[in-house]
């Protein structure tokens, strides 16, 4: 899977060959979130994200009613080409659907947010290891005392994800990751938790502990979770997500992203 | 005018005191273009921005029907804040108020986009002139070949600005603008203008010719008339601007503005 081309894997998904979470496919291609709202929620989650662009960094947004998105996989279909869906009514979980056949309304805007798999191939590529895969789990995810800039109905909490590091690679990922500001960009805080509202980097909100051994210094980024955690709270009638980890596969590089 | 606050100079035109444009004014900090539109035409408009972030880079965003820009200038209002403005109805001029206590209603948003000035500075501080500053006239503009990303009912051509210098400044312009993807950031093309359908620099489609000398390269840079020129193009049934060089001037330093 990891040297299949984007839309290689969009058919194999399509088709109901691939199922699973996205983790390490098609090599060097972006993988987004997915968040699927009806028209009546879509400029207020728009301007949302709009304004907080490190947690909800936007890479594309289809026109209303059609699940093609043009600037990123002008190939593909957001109703097929997700290995798993979320169906949120009110808030509730109601559905975990395989495609969006019988949900897609001519109603519909879907956005595409920036996942952190993007930043994180660029610090392994510069030697920066990530403790969340060498223990094999999903990485830690906290909600902060960073108030989200409020948009409508949507509000709350900034979420970011936990990396630590020796205190000799911290420098050199605030500028790989920098470079990245469509994929969440620059970290939001660097070392002591306490200070953006986290008691305990043992007990995540979302995702896994991971240990923090001595020395090292816990790097926060902005983390994807946020407008999904804030939509949630608002319970619109209808939000349709990925299911976690099954990410849609852009046909973008992610060396496309960098600003510099 | 040079070294008052931007909460000072606001005041100045909030009172009538000051009516020109404001190139200059407020050194060091961030000044935008504006756009009103109603709220039928606010989310393609705010799509449009989305899908073109080099022409259309957004600041702040209002929320319906407030005349605050919360996230840039917080004690300001926009309807008395910029000392001139224009109003088109259905795409023709009908008025050039220098304020916007009779049109302003419950029903608008409005968009305040990054300009050119605050990239300008940058490559001052760079030691890169500025042909049309030395001219004493406005930068020249010219409608291209490159077609922005349309959004429901805005699309058309992207408008570019063109600066001219010597061979030796150009990649340090990219390097220096590159920081600042938020005032259009990076070049869009440099060198020969028919490459990009511009078929004559002495003839810019908006502001005013220059001279290119011999062995200078013409570097173009995405424009922030691109939007009012593609708005207007839609003849929306209400659209406010500000006049040209007649800016809004925010609380954000421009350095704030650079990602790394």
């Amino acid at each position: 899977m990891r040297n299949l081309t984007p839309e290689q894997f969009r058919e194999q998904v399509r088709n109901g060959v691939f199922t699973g979470p996205t983790a390490g496919v098609c090599d060097g291609f972006v993988q987004a979130n997915l968040a699927i709202l009806p028209k009546e929620d879509a400029f207020e989650f728009l301007l949302f994200c709009q304004r907080n662009p490190k947690s909800c960094p936007l890479i594309d947004v289809t026109d209303l009613g059609s699940p093609v998105p043009r600037a990123s996989a002008p190939t593909a279909d957001l109703r097929t080409d997700l290995p798993k869906y979320r169906v949120y009514r009110n808030g509730e979980l109601t559905d975990e659907p395989t495609d969006l056949n019988e949900y897609w309304t001519e109603d519909m805007v879907a956005f595409l947010i920036g996942c952190s798999f993007t930043f994180e191939e660029a610090l392994i590529r510069n030697g920066i290891p990530m403790r969340h895969h060498e223990e094999g789990v999903n990485v830690p995810m906290y909600r902060t005392s960073f108030d989200t800039i409020p948009a409508g109905k949507f509000s709350g909490p900034m979420v970011v994800s936990m990396r630590p590091m020796g205190a000799g690679d911290v420098v050199r990922a605030v500028q790989v990751t920098s470079r990245f500001p469509s994929v969440h960009g620059a970290p939001v805080h660097i070392g002591n938790p306490e200070e953006i509202g986290i008691r305990n980097l043992a007990s995540p909100d979302f995702g896994d502990a991971v240990p923090v051994r001595e020395g090292e210094t816990p790097v926060f980024w902005a983390c994807g979770v946020t407008p999904q955690s804030v939509a949630m709270h608002t319970k619109p009638s209808l939000m349709i997500t990925h299911a976690p980890g099954h990410m849609f596969v852009t046909d973008l590089k992610s060396e496309q992203l960098g600003v510099i």
